[in-house]
């Protein structure tokens, strides 16, 4: 598989540009055996004539049978083995809700949880609180001074939040408090190495303040913390690949994650036709683009057939201006599937769909997961999708003489 | 992927008799979407039928999007993962002119190059000075002498020449001289390891005596030297996968990496008949048989489509003659693909054809890159080629009882 040493040696620039269009969730699965599936049910002219122009196939995320979650599946995409580059749960969950994480900012998922007389957890979900008391908690929760370093206390949905401390000598490498079943009480936070043991000891002062600060509460009178966890401080994209690198995205977890990788995150809008315009405005300025299409995930979730591919079929009727930009070469897929019929992340192969000058014609002619499957590319892996843009964008330079 | 320590331990002698036939830079390009490749133009009844009797499929060099030289690419076909067995650039370049190179010995690729009169690089060229001057320059470097070792200075191709020195205790493990940019003076060689020490001293002292032989010269008044290195000393095929090894190639670089791995390189003539001579000569000697086809390559750096079709229909026509010998198993492919649409090596995949007995035919007719796409072997890499080949010459004994 691609590494990231080999690209950053082999790395040229160059004056081509890369268009990475990532339908998220894309992957779907046929609602009786001979149906079709999302994308083979949507009407896409658009994107078969470019299938019948480009090489196609099909991508795993991670390995097969892995469901990845955003950050992985997306880290795939970004050329990052999400085996050896883990992104911690509060890294993500921060992220997503759109906080500006700096690099050594210390992030954790929080979980309001209900505890009985004696301490002992009785429901892991506080009774999954509306996000209202989560946020109204959350305010009081602010309350809790670390001698230090600055806390700040985020809902997140129902009975999550983030927890980020900000200040100086903050260290990764702690456990999680949640002991995963009733009947315990919380864990204390513990170090996982030596540098971490006074980070360990200012969690667990916060836990206890906050606790206390919940005890009259109810159901929410206890909490934990989760994935406490550190910017993993990734090889950044335009040091390894020479690519000046921008993100188009309308969810903060999939701009945050590109800011990870070294993008830079494009203001853009709420809907497909602002990202083209965000993408139209600042083609001159980057040599690779990330362009993200949330709500095909957000509809597979949902278990809404017909709507996912009316998102698909949203996104083809602007590929006629995405493609009059003339980007070097275009990479369609997903991050992973999201079949409608699973209502949820799924571990099935991504079609996949690369266009440049210098591909192999396949006879595929529709993008589609039943095509995709005959493509030329063959069964390959998400972290190999960029090395083959790179090289089909002629930016790779030769491996030994 | 296929690794040497099992290949070691499952290996077993045999009657059977593997012919591997590399036409180098086999993968082409059609020059327009509904085209054929040149292997696909060319007209090859031979090649047809043996693939209709075979099992086919496409291979990956290296890994997908990297583009191989010749080093690497062959490497990968005699079984060694390329990313680990790395030949240095003056091994292969002395490799290359048909040097004898000793395994004691250490090379390095020379560049001619331009300083200006405070000693910085102007030229990292030379002007490409012609081959004629570059030879008479080495003929004056060859009068710098060095305690203890013998030296060899010897012209490739214009700007290029290789220095070898040979003598005892020298180690590689040391640092290039050319700062790969102009206004920069040469830098020293440096040790990157202790035991190199002495050898990087060795360096300093001919590249000094050097470039006082060329200050009066003009354009090329300095010298750089890079990938200074000496025989890896590869796990040997004979030892590896107990096969008697012979190695028929028209060029000495590829006699060259034969050599490095463990083969006999038997003596032959210029043509693809007086290989196929050779090949028939040594039949009873050997078990294995690399047979390389050089021109292949040669047109499609030329661009020269056609003239690359004629030598696969060359080749085709000799097809024949090499079938009447018998071989257990043929497998036919490339080292890298060669576009001449694209005039240099390239990352797209090599069709392959595997023969023996024992296959599972698998519909495919002709030999070309897009039935290939379809053949039953998939999409594979090409150091798990050989192992194939063993495997097929019932050469592997089984993993585990």
């Amino acid at each position: 598989m691609a590494n990231l040493d080999l690209m950053r040696e082999l790395a040229i620039e160059g004056q081509t540009k890369i268009l990475l269009l990532v339908m998220d969730g894309l992957g779907g699965l046929p609602l009786k055996p001979d149906g079709p599936t999302e994308l083979e049910a949507a009407r896409t002219p658009n994107l078969d004539a470019l299938a019948a122009r480009s090489i196609c196939g099909m991508s795993t995320p991670i390995t097969p049978g892995i469901t990845p979650g955003s950050g992985p599946g997306h880290m795939a995409l970004f050329g990052y083995d999400p085996l050896q580059y883990e992104i911690g749960r509060g890294v993500l969950e921060a992220l997503g809700i759109g906080f500006d994480l700096q690099p050594a900012d210390l992030a954790a998922r929080g979980n309001f949880c209900t505890l009985d007389s004696q301490g002992l957890i009785t429901d892991r979900r506080a009774g999954r609180i509306p996000t209202q008391v989560g946020t109204k908690l959350c305010e009081k929760l602010r309350q809790v001074r670390l001698p230090g370093v600055e806390t700040f206390v985020e809902p997140v949905k129902e009975y999550r939040f983030v927890l980020v401390l900000r200040g100086e000598d903050l260290y990764d490498g702690l456990t999680e408090t949640d002991p995963q079943q009733t009947g315990k009480p919380p864990l204390p936070v513990e170090p996982l190495r030596p540098e971490a043991t006074s980070t360990a000891k200012l969690l667990n002062q916060w836990l206890a303040e906050a606790r206390k600060l919940l005890s009259d509460e109810h159901p929410a009178n206890g909490c934990n913390l989760r994935g406490i966890a550190k910017d993993p401080g990734l090889p950044l994209m335009p040091q390894v690949y020479k690519l000046r690198c921008g993100a188009i995205a309308t969810y903060p977890m999939y701009r945050g994650v590109a800011k990870l990788a070294g993008m830079d995150v494009l203001p853009t809008g709420d809907t497909i036709e602002t990202e083209v315009e965000t993408l139209q405005d600042h083609w001159a300025d980057y040599d690779f683009f990330f362009f993200h299409v949330k709500k095909t995930d957000s509809r597979g979730e949902d278990g809404d057939f017909a709507a996912k591919a009316q998102v698909i079929e949203h996104l083809d009727s602007v590929m006629p201006d995405i493609l009059a930009l003339e980007p070097d070469v275009v990479i369609i897929t997903g991050d992973h599937s999201t079949p409608a019929a699973l209502k949820a992340h799924s571990w099935h192969e991504l079609p996949i769909l690369l266009w440049s000058k210098h591909i192999r014609p396949d006879g595929v002619s529709e993008f589609g997961e039943r095509p995709c499957m005959t493509g030329g590319l063959g069964h390959i892996y998400h972290p190999d999708l960029l090395p083959l843009a790179m090289a089909y964008a002629g930016r790779l330079a030769k491996f030994g003489a």
